[in-house]
């Protein structure tokens, strides 16, 4: 391991974003944060952001500040997302409610445009539960029936386990990019291409790869996207949600939570709801507009440092956790429950163990935060821009000592 | 209007409640901020207490602090809603996505528990926009029936009109407490009380009450209720909403958009949805912890001087508006578009003129802030704990001016 921390501290001493490290606030007592992929560090100018916002934007300019700014916040920063990190030309995201809402909205939409012999909603057993649990509700609600792919746990789905799913009765599938378990990557342009020759249509979950890895969600002609903004976007906990509709399906597919601002005409105060054009009919309630303000300090930085930039320094980061693992968790019992190719994994590598558990706890109370999931994974989430190579390595001894 | 102007000065000079003026930041070049019934204004700590939270709660607890204090947040803040403002026990209310989310969720959640036959929701057609196009849109995804109550714009929904409207067939009545238009305040008690007789549930949004007008939810034996926090709770622009579920309904009404957080076991990662018991079911993705923070301060500030003698000052601000109406605008042709009766009346008064549309333009820039409705209303809503007598009056005279 010796070796391995020289060469960390190499490979921070060249890399080219270590200076993005001092944009984060100080975490006093905390040595290694390695759940970015859960929530994302506060920048150390969102303070200052907040000030102007409370005395400028909302004390001063009050309600003025809706039609100033405001209004067309959703779509504004839903555009910026989808330049900087999906792919995805203008007028095609837009960032509103949680995740789970708008996966609700998009899915519903889906099936609900869905022929009347398309009644699958195909999914994998391993999704995020809200994930499942959205489709779950639908299917109930709908009459729909799920049909589940049960791809391997730690490769994650693969084309020939969607394209042995769909049919000429499946109306939506919903995947996850990357698996929020094993951090497998899902090769988004093959299994939409897979999705669309069965005619259905191809919902992607973003949550473990917007900021961190780059899509192109236009050019793999993908249907609909959802992520969240509070991991690698930084947006702060519980910040609001992105939706994806491609523009082809934009008059077509229509959400069921019709709100005031998903309207043609937000103030005409109408009689009946005619939906706005474009993305904007997804939208239902007031924009939460105090949560968009954080993601857009890390916008900024992921600009500046390009989410090509990003992804290298994701990569190199978790390469480097597997050869620690590979020296010193191995040997103790630990298993690696995340893919060994770099070009097939997330921005985390996920670790099992039965103690990890009581290790999890040990470790928060020292200042070292993986992520713990049910029953034993530690996951070690590395966001490239906070997260240094010896921080990293610096974990996995924590967790080496820990099992001692 | 020289008396009037006397009388507000000294109203003002033994207001009980005029020291929480100061708590509230200056907005610079606004001499009358007359729409806390939009966006109530922020406090001068909230920066204090962001800061306190970006360094401190998500900074540096980082990842813990759900455990520590966010998982509980959106009941612990439900409860002290409804402790403060609602007459609601704890355990039936929490502040969660939007209102219009939130009134999709307890609007799906009242019509799937109901008998076959009960197959109409009945529901005002001045009601607000959102209330409107939500319940349009459940009744054709559900195959329901929309039965309008058309009463007079001025007075609001009398208990006749419910009265008139419900059956056997009736599964939901959607009703405002207090008229977004009109400001004219519905009768809770007897309108819940006729509902029930029908055997219907009855929704009542609050958005124009909370935190101005103290309600009895419990008492009145209310099936449902949702409100806003960004009006009279100053909790910043698109802060979430809050829901109310008396606890008879429990286990019983299922809202459809079921996610993660609103399952039994959150962290379980299980295979099927179990929702939680109690309210909790009712919310589903992660809770939107920045929009939770400034509605804090406001609730401080309400439980220290009491919704009672908030609502003591809201009659008194809006008894001195109707007169300086009397006195100033009904000469130049202005209509008064709210109840005369402080008692039937809510926090703000509507007037309207076919100018106001312009005046409203100019007031604006003016620095003088009152709410324009589509076509011809200008709403003075007047927030008690940050609006003084002299600062309606003020506004009064404004409106007169920009006539003359």
């Amino acid at each position: 391991m010796t070796d391995l921390l020289a060469e960390g501290r190499e490979l921070d001493a060249r890399d080219p974003l270590a200076a993005y490290g001092d944009a984060f606030v100080d975490a006093p007592g905390v040595s290694a944060y390695l759940d970015g992929n859960s929530l994302g560090r506060p920048l150390r100018d969102l303070p200052s952001r907040l000030e102007q916002f409370v005395q400028h934007d909302w004390g001063t300019r009050l309600i003025r500040s809706w039609d100033e700014q405001w209004m067309d916040l959703p779509t504004r920063l839903g555009d910026r997302i989808g330049a900087l990190c999906l792919g995805a030309a203008a007028g095609q995201t837009v960032v509103a409610d949680s995740t789970t809402v708008l996966l609700y909205k998009l899915m519903r939409a889906a099936v609900d445009a869905a022929g009347p012999d398309r009644t699958e909603i195909v999914i994998e057993e391993g999704n995020f539960p809200t994930d499942r649990f959205v489709a779950e509700g639908i299917a109930a609600e709908r009459g729909l029936t799920l049909r589940w792919i049960a791809p391997d746990p730690v490769t994650g789905v693969q084309v020939a386990d969607v394209s042995g799913a769909v049919s000429e009765r499946t109306a939506l599938v919903v995947l996850s990019h990357v698996d929020y378990r094993s951090g497998a990557l899902a090769e988004m342009s093959a299994i939409t291409d897979a999705v669309h020759a069965s005619g259905a249509l191809m919902l992607w979950d973003l949550c473990h790869s917007v900021g961190v890895i780059p899509t192109e969600l236009d050019a793999c002609g993908v249907d609909l996207a959802v992520g969240c903004t509070y991991k690698y976007l930084n947006g702060g906990p519980g910040s609001p949600a992105f939706a994806y509709v491609n523009a082809r399906h934009h008059g077509v597919l229509r959400q069921p939570v019709q709100g005031w601002m998903g309207a043609g005409d937000v103030f005409a105060m109408s009689s009946a709801y005619a939906p706005a054009d474009g993305i904007r009919q997804f939208i239902s309630g007031t924009p939460p507009v105090l949560g968009m303000l954080a993601m857009q300090g890390m916008l900024d930085l992921i600009e500046a440092a390009t989410i090509e930039a990003v992804r290298e320094k994701s990569k190199a980061l978790t390469d480097l956790v597997v050869r620690a693992f590979d020296e010193e968790l191995a040997p103790l019992g630990v298993r690696l429950l995340s893919p060994r190719d770099a070009a097939l994994r997330g921005g985390h590598v996920t670790i099992g163990h039965p103690d990890f558990a009581e290790v999890t706890k040990t470790l928060w109370q020292d200042g070292v935060i993986p992520d713990f999931r049910f029953p034993d994974g530690i996951r070690l989430g590395l966001s490239p821009l906070s997260t240094s190579h010896e921080e990293a390595l610096s974990g996995v001894l924590a967790v080496r000592d820990a099992l001692g």
